[in-house]
């Protein structure tokens, strides 16, 4: 139950950092589509550690095998299983979390929901998981086609590109470490990060993500409200502590006068506050929302903490981790939007 | 499916604004609970509309009538049918809207995703339909005991409290229209919805959510986080545009170094900026959040729009709407949430 | 969760035998379909208790109230909720009931399982609340349109109809009061039924089922099999110990050259020993299968039993019932059929 | 959707007869469970082909690799994903039926409902797929502890035990090629076997099931019915076709006053013809059920049959199958038994 997401097209996924191998099942993909390996290969390198000099330098391999589902390079409408090996384990690195809790992990948690611990990393809690969903992603992206799904760094601590997305050229968000198109921005948040890193500190930031031409009518007026969807999903990402659509917590300053989208006579709207969704269903115009995370818990200076008695102790970050998680974010950013679009998208073959 | 909310505590509903009664069926609630039905109907009343100078004058008289499940005052473990009749219904108020599209409304998406539309109000999007939550959330509270939730008004437009929600006496929240339990604020914030409704215009506003006593253990590493499913549920309440818990947004501007939440040696923690959730699992810290509702679309200004030809022509708000929905939204976003806890709650027992 | 049937066509109910009413909320009907409530409640009546002599004198009025989800006569995709008032409780009748278990009823782990228990009747348990099911089932028909489903009493103790399905004529079906449409047959069950009654006795029998103009794919070939989502629907039936389709157990004594039904060149099979259904998906040949119901466990004749103290007490039924179920029982098992099949019929448009 | 099995203990599968691989995810597990891998080796080396003379002869090797949820030898809460590689392929075997349709197999409707098939074997809905489910049968049973579930065959064609179950060692199941308890007739059914292998033909047959030990109140009165899941879980299995427990078919021909089953003071009955479960729920009693599982498809005699054009050709079974498929289907049915136990024995902690 809880390792499910979606209901038609849903993944159910394993898998702990440490273990021999995490994956999934994706179900509800419908028969005959065309899959394009390297594309699903390609978003998983994205969301890769080691790419660049402002993530983690830890190597994961990531090859994505498939098991079933796919008959001579075509969906047969049978669940595809995949696996992605762990390669690259050190859990030496970890020793030192045996007894003791990090602080602003699940460790503790984790130690009082279940009693027991795979301390070799995070467990299920790791972000390695997350490479599962960039898989079920790349699928969903497949059989949605024509909707285009672009998510991008918005802000590292407190530098943010200040122009509408709509001016923005999405080609160039790979072209930097960052993943933000805005070239000059880009430079000032790879800059900032490199300055955090040094200090063995970590930063958060924010992304956005914009789906453009996605068709009338995704969504229910009640309990699956489209963006509550999206919303649900971008909250199960690791470190996020925020979710705004369309006009977001601005909106809540606004006059009903200024935020209501007046209607052009195709059914277009002259403004988008309403972030293309009306009543929990999307009315054709670009979704966009904006998604906050925190900065990684994991940094290189030392720390008080707890062990499992209740002893103070003093911890500091070992290992490889990211000074700042939003860049590679982006593509399960994508992913989870992809899959929660994909899943609409099918539920709503029932209203044909 | 889609007019069902939650996994073993279950709330699934019907009912439009105009027909003749909405209700809903409450699945998963243990036998022996003893049911205070003052309690029930005092939530449904806070939802009311026509409590007060600054929400709508409509009268709802919202009586539930509970149908089965409760036997000699005791529930039984079997589902709980209640209803609530729809008395005051004016749908002269909406023959307007037949065959134009309000802006900002479902009424253009409801009509092309489904091909009809009971035009008389708002249908399933009307937020009427919430009036169904709060009795389930009364139900939720009444099975949590020991856990208290207290929501409350934060902002109206510019206007917010400046305060830490622990320098606040929730108990106040009450005791003013606006639901603000900081008088000073309160009063400015009332004033401003009276010079908003004067304009014939509306205004946004942000409620705050406080869960305490909550135990350690709520809530799953993956797909299942606590935060995520409230952020859902929140997401799912009408005109609700953002969600955030513990630093939020906020959090996305800080280090590690200051955000991170070290352990006392009894497993609290010096600061919350977790919000009372690590991994998506409780720590028994307090959970907190904040809620973004845009303006009611439903101004008494004269809009431009369409007609479902496609036509453009005037439209006017007639009938009785709120000029600020968030005071009445506060026993919805408390209903809410407590179903969630409830649902939470009951599912951790299986690790029991 | 217990309270719910099926994924997409849904129906969830609430009601106890002796509490105010009964009711339900079918989710997930297509909006569009223009509703015959005459239909519906003509449904219902052939499920009523007191229609002939050889069923319960139990009169109950059993007038469904639709509360919303239709509009101008037509669904309109929202959730429909109906409601069925108790009008002729009689909870006297079962005063006796309160401190003792009747045998082979569900009181005895009622009380254990749930450590309360409605004793004014057989709370949930009662048959009573088939009249939801009824309601879900005419609805479902309605959404079929070409797909005919017939059931028939097929036995009645040792009585049974000796010719092959294709050889009856389902338009005599409600001719008699047994609902046998062989004619002969039927009134040899009858006069067996009212001797049975005579004794103070009850008497077990089946129930023949046949699905007819049913689509080429519908079902899955692992977890959602056509012919198990039945034989869970019929099993779910108060009273029912059995569930066989297509050759059934005689299959268990065939040899697969016998059995297997060989192909036509248009892809119909020669014969139907598959019953419909193959691999879990339907082939487009007729669905049949056979429900067994065990007899009536409350009878007039004296049973010793415990009460609740575990002391042997004496027990007599009183009150009004069946002294066979059958023959009431067909209008659930179509109910039952056509909510297995909507249901289907919805989900496999995701194919399409 | 499926491909799950399970609410809370939930098995999810994927992989085809001749894919590389098949496995699944069984979530709900909880932690603390020490795992027997032995016993589950044991458990998929049972349904294994190849083990005796009287089943196929094909080689499957079958070794269940664990890949996460599982740390130090004990469950972790996590979710447990496995997977069994098939090695032994032999795709050539199936060549023939890549453009003929197998008479009584899926291959006809999977063309049609999916448009593309896997021609190579089975697919799904080859019998492969239950390795999956006895790995998670083995798992339910470890997590069961006291209840015993022991399955035998209990006819092949027209030869039957003719004796009640307690009249068996259950011991002695593993002791003949045929799994039948009773020695004498086991000998009868494995010499019909062989002969029937002879003919190139198939025979059907039938397995009981004994469940014992199950604590009192598994199970809910309306759709979640303990029987109707267990009637659900032995109808996905392949070649099944009816299913009865407690009096069954048999009970339809007795009466009340034979049939109901009179308490003892201690609350157990002193018949017990309900089969372990009145109501929908367990009673303390034992469960017992009969499966009906008709001949296997595949013959080694000359079928006439159709081509994807509609044209007549002929065809003959190649390949290694069973002449008899009840043998090798006992731990399958104790495989799905044990998971809807498992199941329902989690939900039930939900009253505690």
């Amino acid at each position: 139950m809880a390792n499910s997401f979606g209901r038609i097209f849903k993944l159910t996924t394993f898998g702990e950092s440490h273990g021999e191998a995490l994956g999934g099942i994706i179900d509800g993909v419908p028969p005959g589509i065309t899959i394009d390996f390297e594309a699903i290969q390609k978003e998983v390198e994205r969301r890769k550690p080691g790419q660049s000099a402002i993530v983690t330098q830890r190597k994961e391999t990531d090859t994505v095998q498939f098991l079933s589902g796919i008959f001579e390079g075509q969906t047969t409408g049978m669940p595809i299983g995949f696996q992605i090996a762990n390669t690259n384990q050190k859990s030496a690195d970890y020793a030192h979390n045996k007894d003791a809790f990090r602080p602003s992990h699940a460790d503790y948690v984790y130690e009082k929901k279940y009693g027991i611990r795979d301390y070799r990393g995070g467990g299920r809690s790791s972000a390695r998981e997350t490479a599962n969903w960039v898989v079920g992603g790349a699928i969903a992206k497949q059989l949605l086609k024509d909707i285009t799904i672009n998510a991008f760094v918005s802000s590292v601590g407190e530098i943010f590109i200040d122009k509408p997305y709509q001016a923005l050229d999405f080609s160039k968000t790979e072209s930097n470490d960052v993943r933000c198109p805005d070239q000059a921005t880009a430079e000032k948040m790879e800059a900032h990060i490199r300055e955090i890193r040094k200090q063995g500190d970590t930063i958060g930031g924010t992304i956005t993500c914009v789906i453009q031409n996605v068709p009338v009518g995704l969504g229910e007026p009640v309990f699956d409200k489209l963006h509550a969807a999206l919303g649900q999903a971008m909250l199960s990402i690791n470190a996020v502590h925020g979710f705004e659509y369309g006009s977001g917590f601005c909106g809540a300053k606004m006059k009903g006068s200024e935020h209501n989208d007046l209607f052009n006579p195709d059914g277009t709207t002259q403004s988008n506050l309403s972030g293309g969704i009306q009543g929990g269903i999307s009315n054709g115009m670009d979704i966009y929302f904006r998604v906050a995370f925190k900065p990684v818990a994991t940094i290189m200076l030392t720390q008080q903490t707890i062990d499992n008695q209740g002893n103070i102790v003093e911890m500091q970050g070992k290992g490889r981790h990211d000074p700042c998680v939003v860049p590679r974010a982006v593509p399960i950013v994508e992913a989870m939007a992809a899959m929660v679009l994909a899943d609409f998208y099918l539920i709503n073959k029932i209203y044909k």
